[in-house]
């Protein structure tokens, strides 16, 4: 894969005279550069494409830290993510149609990859190409500000190690720098007085601390499922789950409820809406993210709950009041990777001129349009059909090889019939490719009982049972 | 103080036709803004101020918060304070000049009370003024340029709850945003296996939630010092801290004790540089803070390890680099409260006229001259009277009322003795004002025995005998 290219072009896309400012170099960043080196290594005119990067690899979430709040520069941490997360959806619904995971691991592998995993796999596509030159590691994006009269952005960013600030122009900005990255951190009365441990999820790195603990997640959504599970594996002592409109209503093991939402805290007390109190000695806030781009003036800057279609872009991508801008992955997430891809393309065809952008008033129309089929969604089935026929409506535009959408809608639906019936063992079943057809393989250890996350453990074919696992379950 | 000002120029300061952009309400920036209303209620024709504040309230670091990481608007937090955080120097040492502890309370308090009363004060001397109108609360600074040609400075800011962003032209900008928010969290070789608590002094707000718990501060100096203590205070079972260069000495109690620097950590086992290795639950790093102005272009940012002089400062406060450029409360502080009035005094008087800025060879000299003498310091007992040099000089070219900077550093001088001699006991300590003489009261509980930090038990006359601890002692 674009092996040729780095031959053909080293450390160099041909530049058609335009310049592209990428913010990001995480899954829809990474997709970005994808779609460009993919045209250029089919002989396309492409830009100048400078990607900013404020961690030291790439990845964006995949690139996990063990740090929480600011980083090593005092920038904010960008990755949410904790050891021994794994994928909470089926791997067969977010492969890349370009590269699949047959070709990336040369066998059949589970399909519930923990986190190094799938970082692997991510990066495996572009590491045999030289898009990597074109990535300012250690760079944030600090201000941006457009000249409508010169139809040029002006971007000014900062060196992390050195300090260094400098400004730039660009014709082009696609802003793929994610939101799940700012906590959004209620406040409940009282929690001022809770001496524990208070963290929200972003900032959560791991469970194995709360061993012997009661422990309390906020929030019904994935991060409070899956913590609340993490905090259970690990042996909490109890975990509770509040919800604020409704209970996430699995079969939920002993010592795993849900509760309504907090009335207030008083120490260690928790008080919930239902009259109830509980003693815990850890919160964990899984109260969701903010859409957040401090780099931008408001009036290029996204505000939306997160949602499958925010509004004020067309196609889901393309700024309305400013087309040289756009946004990926700006979307709430069923389909990611491959969805990445899809607007990445999209974006990318924009660009270089091969699709053409609709006027405003159709622009306007098809925003209002979608996202009055939006609001009529009633169900999480109605989202992921809704999300699919937007994947759909963007391939189309495009060359990005065709995969069947609808075997896609089918894996999400059976996935969430697996966690309904098992919610702590979904992750040990098995799906179909859409992309090859291969099934994927049975794990060598079932989920519940896997407390390594390496890939090294991940791809060995008869490993050692986890040798921690008897005394931690003895101890708990 | 200041109550003629609302009436007679109500909401407004009388504008010379400059503008001048504060940045930070916190006692530095508290300073300017009194420094300028002085000079307002005295007669003078002053600049319009903008005052630009992240928080909802002033105070800066006084300003508690329970949130860690990214505040609401998922900016980071400013705070580095915690419940339970008593001053720890004498208030006789940081006493305003201007509004004197007797003149605040109406009668004596202790030498070192808990922050919500240092709070009260620094607020209370703005209180009666109009100041508060020139401050935009919950507005961040993005980004400022110069232009040299215009001599103006552009700031681009934006308003958090509504996200609205503005640019507006100022003449002088003086960044009073302090240098103690961003952490300087090092890395440790296998910190990332660590399970338990990491959390940087900035992010630690309470040690309620370390009793029975094995703690291991990092640091050497007033975090490391100050934490661990307050970690044997609420009960942990026993308190380790990590020196890089040397112990900091103190007469520990049991259960207390200093080790050398961390060699590696392997899950709960941290292996020191003398061989040895402890059990730990959880580390609080107390490694220090990084000057960081993420709004400023590098030609205007300073970069400086934390001392009482740092480089490209005349006087301290001024960018050589661009004198309409101040720094206020940049330097390592013995000195604080009244280092940053005589400060803002000087960088008032030198926006007013009033004061004549040398030319730049001149500065440069100065600074020359200050750094050589700097590095010659090898003693704290000898940094100190450094300070009050500094402040002194500072002092001499303004209005500010004089006050015995000799007896000042005499009270630091008592302080270390006693700190020496009482680790746990020091803030008992009573001290005489250099103000009015007046000698501090005896606190009613104390400091080891006292869990509750409030004002109102601070200034009750005969309060109840704290009812948790004797419960705390028996189950530690």
């Amino acid at each position: 894969m674009g092996a040729g290219l780095q031959g053909e072009n080293k450390g160099t896309f041909v530049a058609n005279g335009k310049r592209v400012a990428i913010v990001g170099a995480g899954p829809s960043g990474m997709a970005q550069l994808r779609a460009f080196e993919t045209a250029a290594r089919a002989g396309a005119d492409i830009p100048e494409i400078v990607c900013f990067e404020k961690q030291a690899d790439w990845g964006g979430q995949w690139n996990f830290t063990w740090r929480t709040g600011l980083d090593e520069y005092g920038e904010p941490v960008h990755s949410s993510m904790y050891r021994n997360l794994w994928s909470n959806g089926p791997k067969e619904a977010l492969e890349f149609a370009d590269y699949t995971f047959d070709e990336h691991f040369g066998r059949a592998v589970s399909s519930y990859p923990p986190r190094p995993v799938l970082w692997d796999y991510i990066a495996g596509r572009l590491k045999k190409t030289n898009v990597r030159d074109f990535i300012r590691f250690q760079t944030v994006v600090r201000w941006t500000e457009y000249d409508a009269e010169r139809e040029i952005f002006t971007v000014s960013v900062e060196h992390l190690p050195t300090g260094e600030t400098t400004t730039e122009e660009f014709d082009h900005v696609v802003v793929a720098s994610g939101h799940f990255t700012f906590p959004n951190v209620p406040q409940f009365p009282g929690i001022e007085t809770f001496p524990g441990l208070i963290v929200h999820a972003h900032d959560f790195r791991g469970a194995e601390g709360l061993q012997g603990q009661d422990i309390l997640v906020v929030g019904s959504s994935y991060s409070a499922e899956d913590i609340g599970s993490q905090a259970f594996k690990m042996g909490a002592r109890s975990v509770t789950a509040s919800y604020r409109s409704a209970p996430m209503g699995y079969d939920w093991p002993d010592g795993f409820e849900e509760r309504p939402t907090i009335e207030r805290i008083d120490g260690n007390t928790v008080h919930f809406a239902d009259g109830t109190s509980k003693h815990i000695d850890a919160v964990i806030l899984c109260t969701g993210y903010l859409h957040k781009y401090s780099f931008l003036p408001d009036d290029l800057a996204l505000t939306s709950p997160n949602n499958v279609y925010p509004d004020g872009l067309y196609r889901g991508v393309v700024w309305q009041d400013n087309p040289r801008l756009a946004y990926l992955g700006a979307q709430d997430q069923w389909f990611t990777f491959n969805m990445f891809d899809a607007q990445a393309w999209y974006v990318r065809d924009l660009i270089l001129g091969r699709a053409e952008l609709p006027s405003e008033a159709e622009r306007s129309a098809s925003i209002a349009e979608w996202r009055k089929r939006f609001e009529e969604i009633s169900s999480d089935a109605e989202e992921i059909r809704f999300q699919a026929d937007y994947v759909r409506d963007l391939l189309r535009q495009t060359d990005y090889p065709e995969f069947d959408l609808d075997r896609v809608v089918e894996i999400f639906l059976a996935w969430k019939r697996d966690k309904k019936a098992d919610i702590m063992g979904y992750r040990d079943r098995v799906y179909r490719s859409v992309m090859t057809g291969t099934l994927a393989a049975r794990h060598h250890t079932p989920w519940l009982e896997e407390l390594d996350d390496s890939i090294e453990r991940y791809l060995a074919e008869v490993p050692a049972r986890t040798p921690q696992l008897a005394e931690r379950r003895a101890a708990a």
